[in-house]
């Protein structure tokens, strides 16, 4: 998926004026909802593999990751009464989590294509994260 | 957003043969992300609109339909040990509230931009919602 | 959990009259979220058992059900322009996933602990879904 | 509710050795889900007060501290593959959210009683989350 095409034109529209970067909101929310599909689908896929014990990691980090991201994405869709503080508590913890997600998938990225996948968009998501955080200050 | 580029290709890797189209699985999924980040920022825009009192009912039916968008998209990500019975329940639970979302949202698509947007991607997302329940059977 | 104690009051101060009797909804949503927790502590420690190959199915609907109660009872938490078909399509996909569960838990168990209480749990958010519905009409 | 009288029985059941102090771990789990119901049924309450315009930074604030609690009740019912940091991190801004709810909701308590109740149990949860973060270490 290409870059900030999902959320970006109704971040736009809310009434009051941006206090972070729309651009930069937006690639993260994007990022936070390729994220959490592809661990969602990776934990799913993982499961249904002959090494499924060996990807216990891999499951648990994904899950996960997940749920972080989706929390994240969802506080970065709301721009009303915006509190830096909750904002950046919430992206350092989905950067914590894409890192290490995208670390363990990357370790299967050889032998499962999906874990491949996914550790780019977790790295993907991590780096958007990382944009946030220096926006915050 | 061009519809089925976010989870198409990660779904392609599950190790298991398909249950469902995957083509039809991934517009689905793609439109509940789209819907789920349109819904949410939707709400919060609406509640800092100066008429917030007129728009309740819109800010009830779409934090519903980000949640409902929000557990189907999860469970279609999944294809390990399918249940049909399952999947349709929930994507017609979806399809309820896309329907009512965009039904309220267009009622003040012309007044303000975002439930305009919101509608749109609603609509669509109850129209790949009555896909794949078509395709469930 | 005794029940209806978590959601109970709070249920009560809203300003609006109640469209659905408190205590059943009350006693609806206590069950989801004390099945979401169940089933996301079950599925983790499926993964973690010896015989995770044969737990899959098991994990598989443990984490649906964990994301459809989520929605649910945060659908039913709201009082505010309540939808009856809304809120019937979606306990009825509750029902559904949580009827699963139970099943698929209660196969495990008597040599799985987890399976045991979540299979359990499942049964109760079945039944409170049950009479929800039964008062929707 | 009590303290710990939701998650204990089914986390003492992993089948691995705690990571963390499971009474700590259950009650930070049981506060997230009081509070994630609160403040779903509080921000539904506020939007059906008369004086909805003053409630928007309540509304906010309480539907991000949802989403919040929710990602992190999930990832600590999680005890395979714990990594610390992970869950340093999530707890960290779980509290924060609990933190400015919590205050929030205080300014309208003798006025709206679903906000002094949702104030309560967001304190309680924030102080779950600082004996787990203390805990982490």
């Amino acid at each position: 998926m290409a870059t900030a095409t999902v959320s970006k034109d109704i971040l736009e529209t809310h009434p009051a004026p941006a206090q972070l970067d729309r651009d930069l909101l937006a690639r993260c929310i994007d990022e936070c909802l390729v994220c959490l599909q592809a661990c969602t689908a990776c934990a799913d896929a993982d499961l249904a593999e002959a090494d499924v014990a060996e990807m216990r990691r891999c499951i648990r980090l994904c899950l996960d990751c997940t749920d972080v991201c989706d929390a994240t994405l969802r506080l970065l869709s709301r721009q009303t009464e915006y509190v830096a503080e909750a904002a950046r508590a919430q992206v350092a913890s989905c950067l914590e989590q894409c890192a290490l997600c995208a670390g363990e998938c990357e370790r299967h990225a050889d032998h499962h294509e999906h874990c491949r996948i996914c550790a780019e968009r977790c790295r993907r998501c991590k780096e958007a994260c990382s944009a946030v955080l220096e926006a915050i200050g």
